[in-house]
């Protein structure tokens, strides 16, 4: 069976490696050259789209930034899981949040802001602190601000309007203003939902990041209160869009009450431990709901955790028997993702020392954040209970938005 | 770091599968055809085998039939590993023989016959019955025969004359003789030596074959006297050959005490669960040895089993969750190995109820065999328990040789 990706990164790059024992061809569009490609050589396979998605037997994206037109032509061939409606939602905040309305799961209340009016309608119904974020992609790294009690609207309010008039910006650009929501850290659950509405979901999933970019996951088995939380918020979202595939949701942890912070319909950094840690990995499950096939199982087979690999092509790994690196066969450049390391133990114990370990033998001077975060966890991973929703490293974050996490 | 495999069939498939998130890059030698090619599309890469050489860092072999003259061009190269004598012990009995006894492992006493006074000595030494077996390959499905008390010595001496001096014969054929050994089961070990020295093995496998190929392939972590066994034996002829890379070892348990039957110098088919088994699978255990990376985890993860695919194209596997498919583009033929089912589950108890469900569901005119397998590993893997050597299924079989198992 051919499977046609949108996007030729790392996340394509993965499909095509889960895919190749099922038979699943995978080839790849890149967005920005136009070329079909294959992910593993990064070749192009001398085609153009059109021929492309006549040749493919099934469509599907690794991210959610893909021209509309592109995605309608993909749906209109019958062949796009999921639909291009649930991608186009992974890609545009407003319609993401009145999907979760319409889901009826917990997020940080909002406003669409389109006019200095809305803006203030905002503050006078959700109070301060606000964040304000782009609802599209922002550009040049431009797209978020905040608002605290005090602050001059109208000073704020001339920033977004330059914001949403400048050349460069997209159309169908608007500003959403949230409550600034106090957590105590983030967490992430992947589920994948069949064709036939089956649905299974993975291990919970803490997170770490830096600089808004994410440096460690970590499968939290131990939490079952959350566990269930999320699993039920996922399942409501991909029922709600009759979703085809792997979905992934991020949320704030809330002193044990999660809120949906955004969600990505697609395979996730944050669920990449599953190629070590479950039974069948995200990728692998993620090709056989678009391809009809029956799911393979989610469950924790080892405690596993990921630490991103950013700008630098060799990582010293030593005798570290339970470090398994992924390279993605890119140009490493400063800050770019260019692999990850999947780490996993017989015990969460194990896991935490294995982990604690490694960050003091990797360069803190790449793994920037990396120190820290495995002191946080190992602390949790250690005193941690099956059970216990609850985690022993409570550093309050806000809902500040983050560079988005392939 | 550029990988030649030597041989293009399946196990050089699933070494570059496995070696692609290292950044080791495989190709492959077709030795029938001479052609370099890419073992996941098959397609040449037009280069010649001398070019393949050059560019290589490392080169290996995915069997051990590969013509001597080769093997020593690439040894010249100083990128073998293993070694060209190594390789060439696993496809030639009479070496083998001589290793095992150098390495002092047990296995089933034999003499070598090139002539009628060498078979009436090896009757005298090692009495009846005997198991006569080519020291190369045969050829046409020939290179086997039986003696037993009573049998006409010289109308056997004329069959074996008339092997040795066929026009299609090999150079360097001889005959082995060897008492037959009354077994219980076949167990196999997979054993993997790094460059530096350091060993490391998997689960010992339990194996069950129809008319000579392997059907079933079952982990059995429950045998503990016969795993430490299995591993030191493996570990002697490793250290003997001073081998660099997975090693296989099969073996017959005759009593709860282990005789080598063979070795593959190589990944191998009783070694496939591993990919879902264990912690890092032998392919990618092999590229590490081969390449002087560190060699992963070898440790059970959850129990597995593996069944063989012959002959079809596609196996329906409703909702067997636990079921993963490996395919090898292979163009179905009656009998031959197109792919394999790796079977995993929470406990040996479900693994159990899963490999008798799944014998009874999948057709039993393509799947020859596996009924009676899975019966048969059913019933030791319900009552045994840990640190027991013996099984509950004892049928004896004798050392008659099997087609080899790649």
């Amino acid at each position: 069976m051919n499977i046609l990706v949108l996007g030729a990164g790392q996340l394509a790059r993965m499909m095509a490696l889960a895919g190749a024992p099922l038979n699943l061809i995978v080839s790849a569009y890149d967005v920005r050259s136009g070329d079909i490609i294959h992910p593993l050589t990064q070749q192009p396979l001398g085609q153009g789209l059109d021929t492309a998605i006549a040749g493919a037997d099934i469509i599907t994206a690794e991210f959610e930034h893909i021209p509309a037109n592109i995605l309608h032509q993909c749906e209109q061939s019958g062949k796009l899981r999921p639909s291009a409606q649930a991608i186009l939602t992974g890609g545009d905040r407003q319609i993401e949040k009145a999907l979760l309305m319409q889901a009826g799961v917990a997020n940080a209340p909002y406003r669409v802001v389109h006019t200095q009016a809305d803006l203030e309608k905002a503050v006078d119904a959700l109070g301060a602190p606000l964040v304000l974020k782009s609802t599209l992609d922002g550009y040049d790294g431009k797209g978020q601000w905040r608002y605290r009690d005090g602050d001059d609207l109208s000073a704020l309010w001339a920033e977004l309007d330059a914001f949403l008039a400048a050349p460069e910006q997209r159309d169908g650009q608007a500003i959403i203003a949230e409550a600034m929501i106090p957590f105590e850290r983030e967490v992430s659950l992947i589920g994948v939902r069949g064709a036939n509405g089956e649905f299974a979901s993975y291990s919970l999933t803490q997170n770490h990041h830096h600089n808004g970019v994410l440096t460690l996951s970590v499968a939290r088995p131990d939490e079952q209160d959350l566990q269930l939380q999320a699993a039920e918020m996922v399942k409501k979202i991909a029922d709600t869009l009759n979703y085809v595939g792997v979905l992934a949701v991020e949320f704030f942890d809330v002193d044990g009450r999660l809120l949906v912070n955004e969600i990505a319909p697609r395979v996730h950094n944050s669920g990449h431990w599953t190629q070590q840690g479950s039974a069948c990995c995200q990728f692998e499950n993620h090709l056989r709901a678009v391809s009809g096939l029956p799911l393979g199982a989610t469950r924790l087979v080892q405690p596993a955790a990921m630490i991103n690999i950013l700008g630098q092509g060799s990582v010293p790994l030593a005798t570290y028997r339970d470090a398994h690196v992924h390279w993605y066969n890119k140009t490493p450049l400063p800050g770019r993702k260019v692999g990850h390391i999947n780490v996993t133990a017989t015990s969460n114990a194990e896991l935490a020392t294995t982990l604690a370990s490694l960050a003091s033998y990797l360069p803190g001077d790449t793994f920037h954040g990396l120190q820290s975060a495995a002191l946080a966890i190992t602390m949790t991973l250690t005193t941690s209970s099956i059970s216990s929703s609850s985690s022993g490293s409570r550093s309050s974050r806000v809902n500040t938005s983050r560079g988005q996490t392939l």
